[in-house]
């Protein structure tokens, strides 16, 4: 019984190794590919270990935090990757990630299928210190690849300062601090030529 | 003055993004390509939460595994992966690594410096039952994706079921069940004839 449980567990371990297929617009600093979902998971995760001490509330459930993003892409094995300034994909996003966490939540035990749609709800609600956290890293850490990169997603889909700050400023909910270095690095980029005013 | 600590602790987030340029010899189940440490430490992570019920020892502090595994292969930055069967490179691999984890977490302010290595030299003294934990993930993840894929790493490599064995027990440490689990799949591995006996 115990090891029909584990098999459930290793499938659905062996359908998220599929995040590492989805593709962003964001590209590594170092090589200059796209980055894939996997290694964005991966660095917010370190991102938040590091930072939790500028979240907005203190003190933080950092575990929870870890955890809504360790699982937060999932859904995109199904859904895709929709870039965040593509208005036209962003209008049906939450419909269709949330038949993807049916499907793949649905996968594990029903205890955990339970947990872990709580947790993704939870990320998408942006309500609770931990999720506004959690979202804030979300946001803070592609554009800091960008400004890394010259600016190569932006540019590549010429975005503006000001879309820019629309869709990022939620950052301050999350992480004032953050923001603020945020907002430096965003005028830094746009007098460097690297963002369009 | 917190804008002096925010601008080291990005720093240092910015060097990991390194981690994502350094292959592994193990594939990934669907494209087949080699697997990177930061896909690799993502995937860690996800284990740990659907897997922690099945640690030798509990209740478990889940987020100090999490921390161990989110930074516990930033020292392959500068040390390179060290493949698990290269007894060669495997003789000096802890004092190249060690020199790494200096200079990588050094980066940080002093008391992350100091929290970061402490849970390295955890991890890498698998004294504690969060290290055997972790450790017992870090060496489950790559075998799975090797059965996934035909046995791929190992056959690259002549690697026999013996040696997989003496490599990889110590997961029995940390999660009897999983090492259980393992066994059957060695079996099932050697029997498809993906591991030569």
């Amino acid at each position: 019984m115990a090891n029909e449980r584990l098999a459930q567990q290793l499938r659905f371990i062996i359908e998220a190794d599929k995040l590492k297929e989805i593709f962003r617009q964001t590209l590594v600093s170092q090589s200059r590919r796209r980055e894939n979902d996997a290694e964005h998971s991966w660095h917010l995760t370190l991102l938040v270990i590091i930072l939790a001490e500028h979240s907005n509330v203190q003190p933080l459930d950092v575990l929870r935090v870890l955890k809504m993003l360790i699982i937060h892409d999932l859904v995109e094995i199904d859904a895709g990757d929709t870039f965040a300034y593509d208005t036209a994909r962003m209008a049906d996003q939450h419909e269709r990630e949330a038949r993807a966490a049916d499907r793949i939540f649905g996968l594990l035990p029903p205890d955990q299928t339970s947990e872990l749609r709580a947790l993704w709800d939870e990320f998408e609600a942006r309500a609770t210190p931990e999720a506004k956290f959690a979202a804030a890293v979300d946001r803070f850490q592609p554009m800091l690849l960008n400004c890394l990169t010259e600016g190569a997603a932006w540019k590549n889909h010429g975005v503006t300062s000001d879309r820019v700050i629309a869709r990022n400023q939620h950052i301050a909910q999350g992480a004032t601090a953050l923001w603020e270095h945020m907002s430096q690095m965003i005028d830094e980029a746009v007098a460097a030529g690297h963002l369009a005013k």
